[in-house]
């Protein structure tokens, strides 16, 4: 299979989330609640997650059809997570655009939010008995852990000390367990068995660290044009990445990274922000904490292709999720 | 069944139950996180809705024990509302002591709100497949309903036309679906046809709407050493509520009221508040609104007691079920 067939299977089945999602999420009364969801579910974005249920349980022999419900709910879910971190964190945008409660205002973020989260529950609803169960006790367990992660995130912001696993413990939390999630659901829907649920459970979680840590490579050495946030914004903030953590391991760097992890970006002018977001790049990659990444990511990576090798599924199937995990992790934005 | 013997069935039932929600209720890492999830489940109150559900339950016939978790859901999904109510009212108090917004931060109160709404769907994982789809199924649908409800209280705020039915729409959904649910959902435990589900259901609504009503009225006319917040609240921040709406249908009064709710409680000192409350109040009574508002209470009132006596419950039963709605709306607080 090569390339191009590739990205237009993985093209298609997005192409068909799309039309289910816009068919599916019609709430439009009260409009001051249901216009923030619909704006920040048709902002776009790749989509990953309801692509990993649909591609799970496509794979697994099930209809696409028959999991295009729990794709939307997943997708639901994740940007109601959106939502309200962008409030935490008084994001002003969001993939280029405004931030719903920059556009409307903090109350509304809170409230549209809420009713996401109860939206995507109510998606499962078409299921049968058991899998409707089976659905509800991974979804609720992993948005559980999602807001865990998040916390562990802002108690992180006013800690000194916060070592290099309790970091992968965090971004796990809020990052790769949804895309577990995402993957375990699929495989429900198709109707098999624990043992192999966990197997690609455990793909994704893998994927979910090495799409994380990417994530932070590329908030310092991505590229603008194609990053869709502000380059170095992770700089900005004095976000104690894995970057960073790796980076004061070296102990000729420590000292003056974390004199310019000290400074607190409203007191800088945009000159200033940008000499420090240039000489913090400088000592990221001076120190070995880039290469220490970059290795991180290839090491995640190789554990998720592994456990795609023990997959049940087709040789043919195998390709195309190591392809895409391996396209994935190629990513510039 | 005389009054204490009652009273004390009643008391016995909340005792259960709050033993059941401390039993529960024990996630505890990260503390940033439910640390505030703790504190507001232990601010007390009435318990009223959880008990709906475990009455109903115990008169449909089933064990008071099969109901405790749902019991417990309905309080931490109210709970989570008040929580995230609180931050979007910039609200200071609740039950006299300190909202989590204002303990802690806007940002906590938010997350810790979502964690909430998760954990009470978590907590029907414990029921059979057909009853956890039920509960599921009422238990969403009020949940978003709630959403809505909250969105056209935030709505009516900024407008000067809200009539008397859409208010009536707001506080049913606000306010009444999740008494109903409650009911229904000790109805489902119990295992009765949906027939008699929406039967109870509808008792919960009509109930929910002399409630809301009640509080309105309490709001203005209750007395500071039993009612729990401000006295006069509504109408320092100018809310449009039923004693409102019915006071200026008497166009004698209207022009008046209407001026009075135009002043920002932020441009004016304490002692103006007060002497705005008092002309207010006396402005509610000689137009007529406030006898409107009891009226209405007691019309929403015998309608419920009307459905109790269709319920395919014992007559015991009936009566418990009448004696407890007079009492809940003789309150005080």
């Amino acid at each position: 299979m090569d390339y191009f067939y590739r990205m237009n299977a993985i093209d298609q089945l997005r192409s068909t989330f799309l039309q289910h999602l816009k068919n599916r999420i019609t709430e439009s009364e009260p409009a001051g609640l249901y216009d923030p969801v619909h704006y920040i579910l048709e902002l776009g974005g790749k989509r990953l997650r309801p692509l990993l249920t649909l591609m799970s349980a496509k794979m697994y022999g099930a209809q696409v059809q028959d999991a295009l419900d729990a794709a939307v709910a997943v997708e639901v879910f994740h940007n109601f997570t959106l939502l309200h971190d962008d409030i935490m964190d008084a994001a002003d945008l969001r993939r280029g655009q405004a931030t719903v409660h920059k556009k409307w205002n903090t109350n509304t973020g809170i409230l549209s939010g809420d009713a996401m989260l109860i939206m995507a529950y109510r998606l499962f609803e078409g299921c049968d008995r058991e899998q409707f169960f089976q659905l509800h006790k991974i979804f609720s367990k992993t948005a559980l852990e999602v807001c865990e992660g998040q916390q562990y995130d802002v108690d992180f912001e006013t800690r000194d000390d916060v070592t290099v696993s309790e970091y992968l413990l965090m971004i796990q939390l809020k990052t790769s367990v949804l895309l577990g999630c995402a993957l375990q659901m699929g495989a429900i829907i198709a109707g098999v068995d624990k043992k192999e649920q966990e197997l690609i459970y455990n793909y994704g979680i893998h994927l979910g660290l090495a799409f994380q840590l990417m994530d932070d490579y590329l908030d310092a050495f991505g590229d603008l044009a194609t990053f869709g946030k502000e380059v170095g914004g992770d700089i900005r903030e004095n976000k104690k990445t894995y970057l960073f953590l790796r980076s004061i391991e070296n102990e000729d760097c420590a000292t003056e990274l974390k004199e310019w992890f000290a400074l607190d970006h409203e007191e800088m002018n945009e000159d200033q922000i940008e000499e420090k977001k240039e000489i913090v790049k400088i000592f990221f990659e001076e120190s070995g904490g880039a290469a220490a990444t970059l290795e991180a990511i290839k090491h995640y990576t190789v554990k998720a292709l592994a456990i795609v090798e023990q997959l049940s599924i087709s040789d043919e199937n195998k390709k195309e999720l190591h392809d895409f995990s391996v396209d994935l992790m190629s990513r510039v934005s």
